[in-house]
């Protein structure tokens, strides 16, 4: 067991395979060849790059943010190398067939492997993560023609990708876009416009950046319906995939961001000498529909990023509460005994139970979504395919914001513990702190989370989507209450009843988001995050199920019973601390609070 | 009518005058030779240093932060014309005497004034901020010599100030501090020892740095009592008050923290060489009491810093989303109509609404703060001032911490509301985050702020003191009954009911702290957060019975009308929003929950 500020390997190996069952999906077909041990492996393999090749410059690649000299991006020769090294070790590929190269790895134990690069220097592994979602989606939607030229560069690290949606003057609002793709003879696209705030949108790596650009076609009709997509290389591709002259796409500038800073985040022009040419991907005025495919694949991706920037600030406060003396304790103050580790004055205590509580729910609630993609994509069962996909859907709201919202929680504690010193950049915690607090902003705000979640998930197929969520909470409160526990007991009466709670708010809501969305919808961002504790909770009763029928095993090593026993005690304070927080929230909710409706904007 | 956006001035107007009733001060004494004239004009001339010295080069310190070669400190140039400037207007002595050249202010309209400097640059301000509690407190103990000795040169900007108390083991820990004062044949002292985290402990502005110094001499007992106080001045100072040649005090190093960059946080050597001089101020270890009474002005100090910190972000916030078009009334979603201003949408009010509840709120509170410091200076009655006296110190650990955590939420929500472009450097709202998040570690965390309510203040003589503050809430519920209005009857019996949980929750753990201090301090931080919560409710029943009265003025204009509405609105927010979310924490303290107590260390 390597011992790793990344990651508890402990607690991962006990999601995959006490929580999660992973090894089922060893049976399924497109995973035969794999095994534990294989999964093992790949997961040994990212923590040993992420830990010799990516932590070691995260604080560096912070503090020397890349440059632009007007003509190219310099920044730390570590990013490329690290890069190099992720797609080298075929992180890139990893879910991808054998036969394309790829590791053909189920998402559930990709996703564990991706984890510990985002915990080790976010900036830096943000690259090769666009660029691999980037290639998913050439994978899932490209024509044969396009695999074939764009795939392979791609995934064997040679191209870099982006993703390039947002313009200046419509921000969230992604229907307003402006950029023009104006078709040519040969059945391109010219494509003009500008883009903001493009992750990764140059630099000097690899041979070729390939933007996914949402534009309009000159006859597209207004809004939503009018939005294509394209392939647009920053080089442009021959018919034979060779990489061939600048294409007309230009860096306007770097934008300096209070963390992340070691991603590029750029402004883009698109055409400014009209000489920029792309190609269409997907059906035309389809664009937002293929995005929203990969948007759903990238909230993930942010849940799943936020997720572990809080874990390994949890781990490093752990390591310092335990080893920073300071005070003694409060019931025998002498003067002359010696000072004790912080972890032994109860207030550390319970910020680092907060902690705990936050990043390993967060991190179940990640595998789990992880897990539903498995089931998605490779299930045997049409019915189980069907049901994760709506699963995964109704849950991508929490996935998203759950982490970014509490695991930035969790960041915040990670200072505290570290008092004073937690404020300096001597340690990391404030630069995870800086790092996280993007992912509340970006793939979707927490506001547009929240009227996704009531406005459009909750009430998917007249709720069955919902039902089918409640009917598994239920079997895991069923399976707790024969535990024969009074702890369980009194945690599957308490998320029992948040359940029921949530199901009564819900259907108050949602009777007057059919007649009124304004009302329905005003307090949307209060049911997200009550929502977020109700499958959070969920998440903790199963992990507590699973630590249970570890203790039960004969011949438990104590620190095997320790671990337990802290995952009892994460699960107790979840319950007991942050569940009855929903309470305002459902009030709040249901008596259609109309305080920020009805707020005159001239009274501020 | 200035528009500011450091401040909203009508705001500060009301609390001052339509609910402080700072006009009753003019009746006293000491500020006979004062108006609202006198006070206004010295507002105003603290927002216009403030706007044109201080703001202009926030960032710019943000961005260049001070250096050290080894031998000096260098840092922008306009650091020193800020200081000077702000000494030159008086501020440095604002509640001193006319006859030692001061303004002689009352601590309410002073903390007004400090306010802006806050809101413009923290960073900058700091130095004299710093300064000014150095000399107030050479004022309080010094002697007749070290008062005519230190104080007209500090008070005239030319010498600047600190507080040097932290040490690198003793953290928090005050009293395990090991600076050694050795008595020398003349009646001064030799200081040996490190100190750490001293904020202004070494630049090149002004003739000299005083720093109070912390240490113990040789024979003292351990602990809190064997504490002494001491004034090292980096030059030496002579008999005759004239600069003389530098003391052993060398600067080990510069801290470089998240935010708060311009202010430089050192390390400091006393005595390397043995040549470290200082002379005792006050009484042989008596230091930590001295430091108290300077903390205490240090937390208020702490609290209106925060609090302006998320204000000025507040109205930077409203600006952006009054200006800033995007998106559609979710109700009609017309892609070809006009976008609209982001505040159109009821989200965006939600976080508008928040931050205006903790930041005026808060505001408020540190006003009401000030007011007692100066009932407890210059009122007539002695019982005012001994009353004044109690309440201002069991208020503090919330005048500290309410900010420290709240108005740090509304920076946070300061930058949501700007999406994407909040996260980046080009707009000040990360930077007002980042030197905030301070603010909950220094002079006390929050830790230690739950500590000193729950185990010292609120049982402070026999309950007495929350007694009087008890009283004092009762009375504004009476006259909030008396205004005959549905919302305000609502109002108080939120209030009433909220300050009657407080008191069952109070008895039920000073009981248990009684028998076991262990087990009633265990959660201190949730109560500490629980009171803040009922305090700041007051604090909006207060100003909405404000409002009500200027509403029922005849030819109220339309955006007074406006303003009270504002406030109506905003505590009826608190109210519904904020005050139910003790529910909860009353639950979990009267249980005496263990979760944080009885966690094993080995079980994280």
């Amino acid at each position: 067991m390597t011992t790793s500020q990344l990651i508890n390997r402990r607690d991962l190996d006990f999601l995959l395979y006490e929580v999660m069952d992973a090894q089922s999906l060893f049976t399924r077909d497109r995973y035969v060849d794999h095994s534990r041990e294989t999964f093992d492996a790949a997961i040994d393999t990212a923590i040993k790059i992420a830990e010799t090749r990516y932590a070691p410059h995260n604080r560096r690649a912070d503090e020397n943010e890349p440059t632009f000299d007007g003509r190219h991006v310099t920044m730390l020769p570590e990013v490329a190398e690290a890069a190099a090294a992720f797609a080298d070790a075929g992180f890139l590929a990893a879910t991808h067939d054998a036969d394309w190269g790829g590791m053909q790895l189920p998402v559930t134990i990709a996703q564990s492997c991706l984890a510990v690069f985002r915990a080790a220097n976010v900036g830096s592994s943000a690259y090769s993560f666009l660029s691999s979602a980037n290639a998913n989606l050439i994978r899932a939607f490209g024509s044969e023609d396009q695999k074939a030229r764009f795939l392979p560069p791609m995934l064997a690290g040679k191209w870099f990708g982006t993703m390039a949606l947002t313009e200046p003057h419509a921000g969230s609002s992604v229907p307003d876009i402006r950029t023009i793709a104006t078709p040519m003879a040969d059945g391109r696209y010219r494509i003009r416009g500008n883009k903001i705030f493009i992750s990764g949108g140059d630099h000097e790596m690899g041979e070729n950046i390939v933007h996914l650009v949402l534009a309009r076609l000159p006859d597209a009709p207004p809004g939503a319906r009018g939005v294509s997509l394209f392939l647009v290389p920053k080089f442009r591709v021959g018919a034979d995939g060779a990489v061939g002259a600048r294409n007309d796409v230009t860096l306007a500038g770097l934008i300096h961001k209070m963390g992340y800073r070691g991603t590029t985040s750029t402004m883009l022009n698109f055409g400014e000498n009209d000489q920029c040419e792309g190609e269409l991907i997907g059906e035309p005025n389809r664009g937002l529909n293929l995005m929203f495919h990969m948007m759903n694949e990238a909230r993930i991706g942010v849940g799943m990023g936020s997720t572990m920037l809080g874990y390994t600030a949890y781990l490093h406060a752990l390591d310092y509460a335990r080893t920073r003396l300071q005070g003694r304790p409060i019931e025998h103050k002498d003067p002359s005994a010696p000072q004790v580790p912080i972890i032994e004055h109860a207030d550390v205590r319970r910020m680092l139970l907060a902690q705990k509580s936050y990043v390993e729910g967060a991190l179940a609630l990640c595998l789990y979504a992880a897990r539903l993609s498995d089931d998605a994509r490779t299930s045997s069962a049409p019915d189980t395919r069907a049901q994760a996909d709506s699963l995964l859907a109704l849950l991508t709201p929490i996935v998203k914001s759950f982490p970014a919202q509490y695991c930035l929680a969790a960041n915040d504690l990670a200072i505290q513990v570290h008092g004073g010193y937690g404020y300096t950049r001597d340690y990391p915690v404030e630069q995870f702190y800086r790092d996280n607090r993007l992912n509340a902003l970006h793939e979707g705000t927490h506001g547009i989370q929240g009227i996704d979640l009531l406005g459009r998930k909750v009430g998917d197929a007249q709720g069955k989507t919902l039902d089918l969520l409640r009917a598994r909470i239920d079997a895991t409160i069923a399976s707790a209450r024969q535990l024969d526990d009074a702890r369980f007991l009194s945690w599957s009466n308490m998320l029992a009843q948040a359940w029921e709670d949530i199901d009564v708010t819900t259907r108050t809501l949602l009777e007057v988001v059919m007649r009124d969305k304004r009302q329905g919808l005003a307090n949307a961002s209060v049911y997200l995050e009550m929502f977020g504790h109700g499958v959070i909770a969920w998440m903790w009763l199963q992990q507590a199920c699973a630590a249970f029928r570890g203790l039960k095993r004969t011949q438990t090593a104590q620190q095997d019973v320790d671990f337990y026993n802290g995952k009892l005690a994460a699960c107790g304070y979840f319950m007991n601390w942050e569940l009855p927080k929903a309470g305002p929230q459902h009030a709040l909710l249901r008596r259609l609070d109309d305080a920020a409706l009805n707020m005159n904007h001239a009274s501020f």
